[in-house]
């Protein structure tokens, strides 16, 4: 197979295309199962189908295109399918290429094999997944649970701020939930799951490299910390009489930093503070904040979130704070495949020219491939994001960067062709 | 005269009868010129002429109770007239005794001289200001501004949360806004101003003491500070490459409470802070945070600010953050009159036994009387807020500070008569 920039450039073209389709005229906002998404379905099918590729809408809304030219699998069948894709839908005010990207160059991978006439001795599903931001319904990756079997009952009756069920959405989109246990009933046949996704961070760019192979997805701990102090009037109570919420919580916040530079590979974040009752004139008489703490190894996240939870205490005490914490979020690091991650790792350095490094990476985000991961071996290819934007509407991608990418996806095919996977 | 606990229980009864009055069931808020504000007036007008006064209000909405038995002053007289009060709005949810303790106590004090015959050589006027807290048109004072002149052209075209103007809002509670020049003009007789007001702090309290003369009102200075960073993905973002505008802002908050606590007499307060985008997620890109500043001496606020101000540029500065500052008020100390400081001094030190120190202090709040300060000689008696508690519905005042507040100002009274002022 061989790649070029034109054909690059077409799958940015076809990513910006597809970012016309919003919610909200002049920007790209499209949540789970909107009614954008069906145009979006129609784009993608058509040049699925031009491809060769038969598509159908599944249980959970996501879009699937199947390409097996040498009927191998098929829609229940069990014989070897690998899997490329990523999600369709975005965040409000979105940028073109986060998702997106992934389901347009598994297409253009399907539109080369097709050219070439490569039979690789497996068919392969193009996936773009319904849900994966967690915008609508509170919760992410919707999409991929469905196929991993975790899309349950309890899920279903989840409401959006409008009152309407994701039984209810799948419903009004022509989708019948009856069908999600389904889904997963059909995964077995699945050799694997590849997604390439822009990186939605500065590293690569920082490295001045194009593409990453991500070896495993960073854990998570969310907490929600709530100072209560006394609220007091700013003038008339003493410095040292005051039980001030806000000193005490941005005390935290520098220990919250201390600690995340101190710690090599975590990240640590107050996103979030809200002081009540927040007036210029009051002293606080609590502050809500928010903590988000990231690292590859699950025992180094615990051990620095239980230090930063103690900086919190510390900071309380010494001002009759008193303080309390909420965990919102506790998720283990997900490690990719290690036979994917070599055999991706090995196509890239082919199409890189084999000498140089080849950068694999964590991810500090979370992604499709991180709930695949609990069923089929999975593996994630970066590209480089230029500015480290994403979540934005200037967020991008170097045409350069998408043309090895795309080569990297059609070497790790052939050497998975060739008996190598 | 003789005060007993019998007439100093009945003000605070009286106090919360009228608490009684306002804009929301079963809490007390009662803005500027709303509706229950008239039955206010209506239950004061009628103490007022039972102890004999005259009583109108003014063209800004002030209550004025005349008591000149003798004939020495009128409404458009420039002999002799000592005014005696405070304020009848309040904030949102407000206790009891902010503003109306001080306009009661006058309506007692008169109710006292009525009693005892008194005939002093002066006339007293008793003032309920119409407004003082600043909540409906975001503008405090407006009461007492009238009496100074101050009420200008710009500020009756002020506009509330509803598009109504300050005129309007005149007009529609009766009020003629061509009035208002006369008010200043017919303060040529006033001989001074005494408010009687709670502290609002805990100082006294902490103290074990019941009245406290204030010396000064102090300066303040309010900033708003923008810190413009980068909003970036939590995750994906390493520490070492953010441009963090929460960090930056909470070293600046750590900074603002040292200087506060290093400082004698300075208070210092950041009561609101909003990060944006405000995300669990997301590294915050701009935090907005306020400074409220005060002291008695004005050349030491204004350094002090200094030095916060040079603070949050380092703190900024570290990070890649911009920092503005935008100056939301900038409002010199004012000193009480000081031959009426003495006055009221040396009248609680022989109501409270001569050989006891009487406390004169600042007071770090604004009041009515620093404004009239800026036209008649001012002074001011504070009295002990338990807890330090205001604008809380639990604030309060004890019997046994309101009979002694009552004292001093009968004796202050006196004291003048007999030629002491």
């Amino acid at each position: 197979m061989e790649v070029d920039s034109r054909r690059a450039q077409r799958i940015v073209d076809r990513c910006r295309e597809i970012a016309a389709f919003s919610e909200v005229r002049g920007e790209t906002t499209r949540l789970y199962l909107c009614e954008p998404m069906r145009a979006v379905h129609g784009l993608l099918r058509g040049w699925m189908e031009v491809a060769g590729m038969t598509v159908t809408v599944d249980a959970a809304g996501n879009l699937r295109g199947l390409f097996d030219p040498a009927g191998i699998s098929g829609a229940g069948g069990s014989a070897g399918r690998l899997m490329v894709g990523s999600h369709l839908d975005t965040v409000p005010r979105a940028g073109a290429f986060d998702g997106v990207l992934g389901v347009v160059m598994g297409v253009a991978l399907v539109e080369e094999m097709a050219r070439a006439g490569v039979r690789p001795g497996f068919a392969v599903e193009v996936v773009g997944f319904s849900e994966e931001e967690g915008v609508r319904f509170g919760m992410p990756f919707l999409g991929s649970l469905a196929m991993v079997g975790g899309l349950t009952k309890e899920v279903l009756e989840r409401r959006d701020a409008r009152g309407v069920s994701v039984a209810e959405a799948l419903g009004a989109f022509g989708c019948d939930s009856a069908g999600i246990p389904g889904i997963a009933g059909e995964m077995d046949g699945v050799m694997g799951y590849l997604e390439v996704h822009i990186e939605q961070g500065p590293v690569l760019e920082s490295e001045g490299r194009g593409v990453g192979v991500v070896d495993a997805l960073v854990g998570q701990t969310r907490l929600r910390v709530t100072f209560t102090g006394e609220a007091n009037h700013a003038g008339t109570t003493p410095m040292r009489l005051r039980r001030d919420a806000m000193t005490a919580a941005a005390e935290w916040v520098g220990a919250v930093e201390e600690v995340g530079l101190r710690v090599p590979g975590l990240v640590a974040t107050v996103g979030r503070m809200e002081a009540r009752p927040g007036a210029v004139n009051v002293v606080a008489g609590e502050v809500v904040a928010t903590l988000d703490a990231r690292h590859a190894e699950d025992g180094v996240r615990t051990e620095a979130v239980r230090e930063m939870r103690e900086r919190a205490e510390a900071a309380g005490a010494r001002r009759g704070v008193r303080v309390s914490v909420e965990v919102g979020m506790e998720q283990a690091a997900v490690r990719m495949d290690q036979r994917m991650v070599r055999a991706l790792t090995a196509a890239a350095g082919r199409v890189l020219g084999g000498d140089r490094d080849v950068r694999v990476m964590m991810s500090g985000a979370g992604h499709d491939a991180m709930v695949m991961a609990g069923r089929v071996p999975s593996a994630m290819l970066f590209l480089r994001s230029p500015g480290g934007l994403s979540h934005h509407p200037e967020e991008t991608v170097l045409v350069e960067d998408v043309e090895t990418g795309l080569a990297v996806m059609a070497e790790f095919v052939m050497a998975m062709a060739a008996g190598g996977r």
